[in-house]
């Protein structure tokens, strides 16, 4: 029996010795190479706060001193040590979240993984300690490097240094490669284990596989390169501002550092310290993202910041890549643009692969920019860019669009700005839960004034869209997009006069009016088109339609929904106020009274699962919403669509045989 | 003729002597003082800006080089240059905005009044300058201290430094009364100039009645003494970073300052330098709000941050309060929830007393938290706090709440932190324009899970539904409210079980079915009563009710809609995803089909005017409301209302005669 399992909370380690703590790290390095390995996970950052972890529960007593990471993904090993350590279906249905959940322990207390979020967390939860006479309990954050470029961490720090008679302790988990020269205490503590860090360096087995990754990352060619030296200048600024004699101590805040982030003792020596400290203490721990872990150390462009299903040995990733992703045919498609139009420039926050603005970077290395963890920032900035004569395109995950509303709609949207938003991972992700779905954009975005919405059904559309979408100049536009491999192609019909395309049609002609009329928000076509087929077998008539640009709403949309006795709007989305909603208002606004029934996200937090175990959950299938449609044109007693103009008497009790 | 009549544009002020510049500043001083005096608008930060803004175009080259304004309130002087001397009608429909408008002048480039958002803009503009080859074009940013302490500002600053080939001018608009010893170049033109200053102080007429103000702050007790020392403390650990020898030069910026913002030359001198340094410098100037205005100068509170219409030689308020506001409604109750429950605390985004906490604050200073211009931070500290057993309440404009919206959702929602938030100015503000209109509020938190959402019609609803929401402790409650002041009281018929109060029912017994369902939201209800007895002269038959609690949907509003033939919800807010659409939402989920019709705001911004002006103009009239149901009813061939089970058919054909 190794030591991990002999630590069923963290109490258990206060009785470990040196040696076995430095034992203890090791053991949990190879289990969460092992593990991660098989479930898909974010391997790099929990493989840096090994020793540190280990540090924080021997030095404060959770849950009664809180401790916070920012962001959550770095909350492996603090599972490990606080009674999780079924790690089978991590981040899968049924299985331990890859973040903190407070249904899971005690011990966890933020969930959401938006990052810059835990200083203000930090703030708010020792100025109650302090009120409620309990001014003695820590609150503990260990915030990343990345995280201090967002400016809710700046607003935090402000108010964290206003009011000094606080028990709060920052941990700023620094996993760069460059930083300013140790200075005061500590430095003689890192100078004197210097060994210490050679020998956890030496131990792990998988140095023979850093040629290999090395070769492949030069292969790489300016990819990697651009990636390094743009993280690099994002977090240069802030790197400047909590050097020793920076930021921290202008501020006023005590700051302890830099120590060595992968020596336990030095660790624990640096927050016994900081804990006896009566006011907050800044606590600069160095770290190596995937330390341990000669694959995720070689890997220049994010030392395996969050991995699929990969060989534990190689790190080469089992899962065949297969289909084309969404973003991979952005990224394609946007950097041909870039070759073609030199007005366009795009805009990351710290997320210039998964965004998918690499090969534009590789091509144009001085369009691109790289903000860091600042949506605000990306919004407003491409507002300004836009002002002068560029087109910039903001690329960011659906979720983090949450964080850039205001600037949307007050920057970009009130000055009539023409930039492009791009929303990866829009609608049901995943396997990383309630904060990652994408699944507020598109009700968020229903109430900008002037703004297109695209949500492309497939790549040749994806092409399609964002292309209408940079040439639109004065306006906001939208193209948003699902996670993972992109669908297959589905040719329209017929592409209407708005451009709507209409993608089947069932037991009416053109013109006439037909039994139901689904509406298929982009990747919902196939759906759609599922659901379609299984009325045909119950006899019901539909028109399935991908409207592409959801909003401003089609007209055509709104004339097929009169010549129909029912139109279901699928959206991958929130329901409440969604693109079901908007139709069914514009169709009210002409007096179409078409029921139309929303079938998209309900408005609650969906928990980690596959997309379709989502889906399925939520009542998302092809079965389930043909149930319903079938339901429902069973129950008309009286004829729901009304004729327009023109047009003959809707059919009534003409109910199809079950 | 006085000087600032010859003034046709910038160009204008390069031939005047320095003596003709200080009697044109006098110039601008007593025009501001006079005009505003009538209109009333931002008086004590423009008193403030009026030698920069002299120098500043004196010095650059706008609009060929960009001066952007954080806030924009502080323009009026730009404006007076740039062409635009008629401010008869300052903040009135047809009239002059109150902020920069590009409508207005090619000299007016960012008209949000969001603050912190001036940075992004500038890097955003010298971005573009650079990339499109246009790089010795300047952009100059004027902003607030107070805007430095919002997240934005310092995600800007970041991105600044971290491309220094860009020709960005950052003024430092510092208006407080303490700061860092002068040091560096500019300490000695301080030190030489400061006679000049004590000439511009003796120089207005005003000084008589400072005396008087002295008195009145001091008589308003702990009141003004908080505010100050609230202020003060937001403000001080960002003033500790910008000293001279601090935050800037960590960031690497060029630093020139601290400069007296009231003499001219040496704010030329210093801008001057400024535009010859190629690459991001910040300027530091020091002015007085209300500068050369006693009743400002002594006014501790804000020093006239924005007035009404006010006596000039006093600036005593000249229309009679009458009512009592909805803020002073809210300030009153808080602070007597605060007295019986030790657990509420307050936050609040650098507006103490225009949101109303400042008589919490007087009885409990330590339990009322100013978090500077930091919504973000406003909303997470609060979560935090929620989790250390406190009940916070934030309170904020309707319009500021977009900058926290992630927080709302991901930190408050999704965490079950029982936060409540105040929103102030809902709805339809008045002469502050587009960015200031509360109308995104109740669309926007639709979809927040598990949000409980309120809407007050009076004073005694407004006490009585805080009170309800501060009694939730596991999900967000929000209370939101218009400008101004309250309304007469209006008492309902009956109040149902889920707490509807039904305030007028016509033509209908209870339980009857009637014609129209007139769904009230908050201060809508003068004008469903208006529009039901509007309706009653055309024989039409009515129930107003008003929900109080608009989310979650009270299954009575359902119910109720089910036994009328037409429901109109009318909301002061975006109709889109607004409270009409979730209530026909919710009426579809459970096979409830009459027809609803949401009357509420449209998704445009809407300019400056009055609140009736901007309502009238957008249709929100009783008369065109009541012109639209009884065309409705007119058209009516089919019924609408379908009878639920146990219940009578829905009358058709039964149309009243108009």
């Amino acid at each position: 029996m190794g030591i991990l399992e002999s630590i069923r909370g963290p109490k258990d380690l206060d009785r470990l010795t040196s040696q076995e703590l430095t034992d203890l790290a090791d053991e949990i390095r190879r289990f969460l190479i092992r593990n991660v390995a098989q479930t898909g996970g974010h391997l790099g950052p929990n493989l840096g706060v090994v020793e540190l972890t280990l540090a924080l529960h021997r030095v404060f007593d959770s849950p009664r001193d809180s401790i916070i990471f920012d962001t959550g993904h770095q909350s492996y090993v603090h599972k490990l040590i606080t009674g999780r350590q079924d790690f089978s279906s991590l981040r899968q249905q049924g299985g331990l979240s890859g973040y903190p959940s407070r249904a899971e322990s005690e011990h966890d207390i933020v969930e959401s993984s938006h990052a810059s979020s835990s200083l203000s967390w930090a703030d708010g939860i020792s100025k109650a300690h302090k009120l409620t006479g309990q001014g003695d309990r820590h609150t503990v954050v260990v915030v990343g490097d990345g995280a201090l470029t967002g400016g809710m961490a700046w607003e935090a720090l402000n108010n964290i240094a206003a009011d000094k008679d606080r028990r709060i302790v920052i941990v700023v988990n620094d996993n760069g490669r460059s930083y300013a020269p140790t200075v005061g205490g500590f430095a003689d503590y890192l100078a004197s284990l210097r060994p210490a860090i050679d020998a956890v360096r030496a131990a792990p087995a998988y140095e023979g596989t850093l040629a290999f990754w090395k070769k492949r990352l030069q292969e790489g060619g300016p990819v990697g390169r651009f990636t390094y030296r743009g993280l690099h200048a994002a977090k240069k600024g802030v790197k400047d501002w909590w050097a020793p004699q920076g930021m921290f101590e202008d501020l006023g805040l005590k700051y302890l550092g830099p120590v060595d982030g992968h020596d336990e003792r030095a660790l624990e020596n640096a927050l016994t310290a900081a804990k006896h400290f009566a006011g907050p203490v800044i606590v600069h721990a160095m770290t190596e993202k995937g330390r341990g872990y000669a694959p995720a150390r070689a890997d220049e462009a994010d030392q395996f910041h969050a991995v699929g299903v990969i060989d534990p040995l190689t790190g080469v990733p089992l899962t065949s890549g297969g289909a084309a992703s969404w973003t991979s045919v952005f990224a394609e498609e946007i950097a041909a643009i870039a070759d073609e139009r030199p007005d366009v420039v795009g805009i990351t926050g710290a997320m210039l692969i998964p965004v998918g603005l690499h090969k534009f970077a590789e091509r144009h290395p001085d369009r691109v920019f790289d903000v860091g963890i600042a949506e605000q920032h990306a919004m407003t900035s491409a507002a300004g860019m836009a002002f002068g004569g560029l087109h910039p395109v903001v690329a960011v995950y659906s979720t983090f669009l949450n964080r850039a509303y205001d600037q949307l709609l007050m920057d970009v949207a009130l000055h009539k700005a023409g930039v492009t938003i791009v929303l990866d991972r829009a609608g049901v992700t995943g396997p990383d839960g309630a904060s990652h779905h994408g699944q507020w954009d598109m009700a968020l975005v229903q109430n900008v004034p002037g703004l297109h919405l695209a949500a492309p059904r497939d790549a040749t559309r994806l092409r399609e869209e964002l292309r209408e979408a940079i040439a639109i100049s004065d306006a906001p536009t939208v193209v948003r997009f699902s996670k993972g491999s992109v669908g297959p192609e589905t040719e329209a019909l017929e592409r209407l006069a708005d451009g709507v395309d209409v993608l089947r049609r069932t037991g009416t002609e053109r013109g006439k009016d037909g039994d139901v009329l689904l509406v298929a928000v982009g990747a919902m076509s196939d759906l759609a088109l599922d659901v379609a087929e299984r009325l045909d077998h119950q006899g019901i008539s539909s028109t399935v339609v991908d409207p592409r640009w959801v909003l401003p709403v089609p007209k055509s949309v709104i004339r097929l929904a009169a010549q129909h006795r029912i139109v279901v709007c699928l959206e991958d989305g929130v329901r409440a106020g969604g693109v079901g909603s908007r139709i069914r208002q514009e169709m009210r606004a002409v007096g179409v009274d078409t029921a139309l029934n929303e079938v998209g996200l309900p408005v609650e937090f969906l928990d980690h699962g596959t997309r379709s175990e989502v889906l399925a959950r939520v009542g998302l299938t092809a079965q389930q919403i043909t149930h319903d449609i079938v339901a429902q044109v069973l129950g008309m007693k009286v004829p729901f669509a009304r004729p327009l103009p023109g047009q003959s008497a809707p059919r009534t009790g003409s109910l199809p045989k079950l």
